[in-house]
């Protein structure tokens, strides 16, 4: 297949790899791409990306005005029955299909995470205008390139897996705010305690682990009462200017290069000892 | 040295093996112990048992009424300069210690994530009575036995990980109350995603990676807007028995050998890749 790859930023450089990888033609378009991987066509012309496309994936600025002015292009040129993808994390499927009259249909978002060659997940969320057919080309897709595409029901702000990370990060951002807890305190909480369940395990079928023979409704019968005093107790911090400085601050001095070579062995790791 | 592990339920058990594996002698209370691991001695006698030991774990029933019950005992037996640690996940630790009138100062929290052999994380969280002393000896206590002891700065309910893990809970639950996700959809959104990053690196610096050159200030003061939005876009939602049944019978098929074996195993591969 041929594959149009729209933006060439951080996430879409990382689809460039994944579908280099699995054998498809990739091209790219971008006004100023940085370096790219070998084996990928660039040009500046969305249009010509996309004219002999099978699939589109869209990763361009996170702002509806300039995600319309993109996708009429691209809806002109893309044959009518290509799906067109996009990246975004903030934007509703219907807001974006609105860029493209002709074929409104075929748009929808598939929403990665970073970085999608590793990571598998893939929010495919439809719009009011998409069709089943083009939710169904785009789960196909995303799994003949070995993610995992999950189908979400709702346009909801954050789709699904945001959702959970922000009120994780809400809760973090609080106890910082409230002075009890580092950005080191949070991260080490995590890395070395849930966060290595959460890589084999989900949250909730984790607790129905933990609750034995009774599994989640012992948990749930049990845990019930304190888990709701404990959620009346979870603070909401406000992003004031002197949070965001604690927070950045706290932060600094992370060795980035050492970090994301860490993430990325994780990750490797994880997924080769699931496959077992 | 000779530990004295209190109760011999899952976490009591899982306390055993990795004080063993450590070449510890343990000595394990329990009035109706299930089957233990070779090489611990058994008891239904907690003042016997803590007579001799240089560390006490705590592992009894989740009721502060039990509790000290318990700790009159082990205080009154065990040497004065011993720790007694709780790994008590809702109790704590001043009130704890109240069971404890003649060295209330060695009464901390020690609290462990399911299966402690396996997961690093334990919370150190001292009571208004604990001195630095017991505080610094449960911190070079679990760090000897290979685990990631955290000290916690306040005492508040859930301590720190619980209270991450209850935020995200939340939202879980209530997207499921909502029915715009099922269960199994949000544990795949978490283990094909950010769970696959959060056993490399924790969610604050996780964001700072995904920053680029920018790092935390450029999410923070790009994203902020949006979060607060998001945030308020989260539910709040209420454990009904409907709610419960709805996520008990969404769980129900989950083969718990299979995933305890998968939890197993994904952890085990996470901290081998992290010591290279």
């Amino acid at each position: 297949m041929k594959i149009a790859v729209i933006g060439t930023g951080v996430i879409g450089e990382s689809w460039i790899r994944l579908f280099l990888a699995h054998g498809h033609d990739v091209v790219a378009v971008d006004p100023a791409p940085g370096p790219l991987p070998d084996g990928v066509t660039v040009t500046d012309d969305p249009a010509e990306a996309v004219a002999g496309a099978d699939f589109v994936q869209e990763n361009g600025p996170e702002r509806l005005d300039v995600k319309h002015e993109l996708l009429a292009v691209l809806d002109a040129a893309a044959r009518p029955d290509v799906v067109i993808a996009s990246s975004s994390s903030t934007l509703r499927p219907t807001d974006l299909a609105r860029g493209a009259p002709h074929h409104p249909e075929r748009v929808l978002v598939g929403h990665p995470f970073n970085p999608p060659h590793l990571v598998p997940l893939v929010e495919v969320v439809p719009g009011e205008a998409t069709s089943e057919a083009a939710v169904d080309a785009a789960m196909a897709f995303y799994a003949g390139v070995g993610r995992t595409p999950l189908r979400l029901h709702a346009e909801l702000p954050g789709h699904l897996a945001n959702r959970l990370q922000a009120a994780l990060w809400r809760e973090a951002y609080s106890l910082v705010e409230r002075g009890v807890a580092t950005v080191a305190d949070i991260d080490t909480a995590i890395t070395e305690g849930p966060g290595l369940r959460w890589a084999g395990v989900g949250p909730i079928a984790g607790q129905h682990l933990s609750g034995g023979a009774g599994g989640l409704r012992h948990v749930l019968e049990h845990l019930g009462p304190g888990t709701e005093a404990l959620w009346a107790d979870l603070g909401s911090p406000t992003m004031t200017p002197e949070l965001v400085d604690r927070l950045v601050t706290q932060v600094a001095g992370t060795d980035t290069d050492a970090l994301l070579a860490r993430r990325d062995a994780v990750i490797r790791a994880v997924l080769t000892a699931r496959e077992q």
